[in-house]
């Protein structure tokens, strides 16, 4: 089968033998991918990643020996794959792979395997291009997972990349006034037509006037992508009140704690949620990704389909198997 | 009366009027304080204080229109006191002044005022020289009232100044199995004659090592005093753990937060706590607090008194009026 691979900041198109079943896992078919500013972070060699990237996908079932009713349905996969027994949350299970990122090769292939009981059927009224967002969307409602999000809640997303616009979408699930700021008019506006209220802003120097000015908030998501974001959330967030992290970025920041433990506020990493969740989600057509795409490529076009995807302000490029 | 004045580094005996009351304050005689780490900080100018410092003491209610059965009585106070109308936790009230801290004078004094509201009795039981440490007591309560500390969880404090010290006892209420790591046998040795687990370290080094040694904490309290604490805390927290940070330092930390976000790790700022929550734990006995007590002095040996818990890992010095 034809893959993607990446090592030192290099994409290869290789030939490889379709993956080995293990006990559990199930093979999957590619349809269609979507490409993800972690993949950008893996390909500049960030964290020492060389193998088969691609984490957000659909796919058909073509192999499962466990689920043999998944056989020829299209479906989404839970990316983390624990590795042996544990105990918990399998998201974090501690000897776990992580499909397209960590120790598996993931979906920028014609073929990826899964954990069995890692996978989700895809309803028949989603279909791929917004089924691909499950995972991506699934972080975003990772937040109100974690967090106990009420409609009376001051609740604030700091940035308009792909990351902050679902973010945004998923909190006004349970916030009428989520309030999304960032620096692009076009991409603010994709979540303003979905009920979001939006801010612009041209820099991010602007945000220490308005953390002044404007009231505080109970909650403020940092989704800029930059390691300087979480100083402008802290500037926002009201005692007491809870700053969710989502920017992972290979830089440090640099944080003053003694603000923090004054006023008692709370940083809550998040990273990936529940991609059964976001499936029903778009199954009940709650949020509308489809504003959210930038482009869909052939596989055979990787290399463009990358490059317009590294493009500063992407939206997301999906390709087609 | 007499009192100590803070300005630029200099310490001043001054003399003053006794405060005036506004409406629904009371006027109290300094009976014994106590000198905080917070006091040394304010001290050496880093908070722009100029003022009379001191927040722990216990002091006589001498006059209170509002609660006149309090007058002769034994109390301690909430230092935080809210200035106008204010909604939500009067701890955290935007306009508050802080006794001896924000622009309210404080116990280093022969009379200092507060609101009646604020005042907590002490119990005939507890002693002056217990009493003292109802406003750390509280603080090191706080974590247990911002997390749900069960008694199977894996808890840690790291520093075994006085705020780590009585962080663990209280802990130890909770939680049996509460390990409190530092550099000093001695101070360990107090945490450990009330059952609470130890472990000294020599240098701060050894944490990193012994991080990868152990299993992870469920919760781990950052009390070191120093801004490179919180690191250390992150390597020892399981993912979806919590770091309690009590660290107020003013210099900023520099953290990793592409880590916290993958573990999705929360980071709980914590302060001051339940004063009246605290005089509870002493008056039922719960926590022996007199192994921390470092020295008594006289008001008149004030600087003395300073100048030795100014001492690199001195623990409590009272100031008898």
């Amino acid at each position: 089968m034809r893959a993607i691979y990446f090592e030192n900041g290099k994409i290869d198109f290789v030939e490889r033998d379709k993956p080995q079943l293990t006990s559990g896992e199930a093979l999957l078919k590619v349809r269609l991918s979507g490409i993800c500013n972690t993949d950008v972070e893996l390909h500049k060699g960030y964290y020492g990643f060389a193998g088969v990237p691609g984490h957000e996908f659909v796919a058909e079932v073509e192999e499962c020996p466990d689920r043999p009713e998944l056989v020829g349905k299209r479906v989404v996969a839970d990316i983390n794959c624990p590795v042996g027994a544990f105990k918990g949350d399998h998201r974090h299970a501690p000897n776990r792979t992580v499909i397209g990122i960590v120790n598996h090769d993931g979906a920028f292939a014609e073929y990826l395997k899964a954990p069995a009981e890692n996978l989700c059927v895809v309803a028949d009224n989603v279909e791929d291009r917004a089924a691909v967002f499950a995972e991506p969307l699934a972080a975003g409602l990772e937040v109100s997972q974690q967090i106990h999000v009420t409609g009376d809640m001051r609740v604030m997303v700091l940035g308009d990349g792909k990351l902050g616009l679902l973010t945004a979408l998923a909190l006004k699930l349970y916030n009428p006034n989520v309030l999304l700021v960032g620096k692009h008019e076009d991409k603010l506006t994709i979540a303003a037509q979905q009920g979001v209220k939006i801010h612009c802003i041209s820099d991010p120097e602007e945000l220490t006037a308005l953390s002044e000015k404007w009231d505080k908030f109970d909650l403020v998501v940092e989704a800029t992508g930059s390691e300087k974001g979480i100083n402008y959330a802290l500037d926002f967030v009201r005692p007491e009140g809870t700053v969710v992290a989502k920017t992972t970025s290979h830089l440090p920041s640099s944080i003053n704690l003694a603000k923090l433990v004054v006023d008692e506020i709370s940083i809550v990493g998040s990273r990936c949620g529940d991609i059964a969740l976001a499936m029903n989600v778009l199954e009940q057509g709650m949020i509308d990704v489809s504003g959210l795409i930038e482009a869909e490529y052939d596989f055979a076009d990787f290399n463009d389909a990358f490059e317009r995807a590294m493009g500063k302000g992407a939206l997301k490029v999906l390709v087609r198997m």
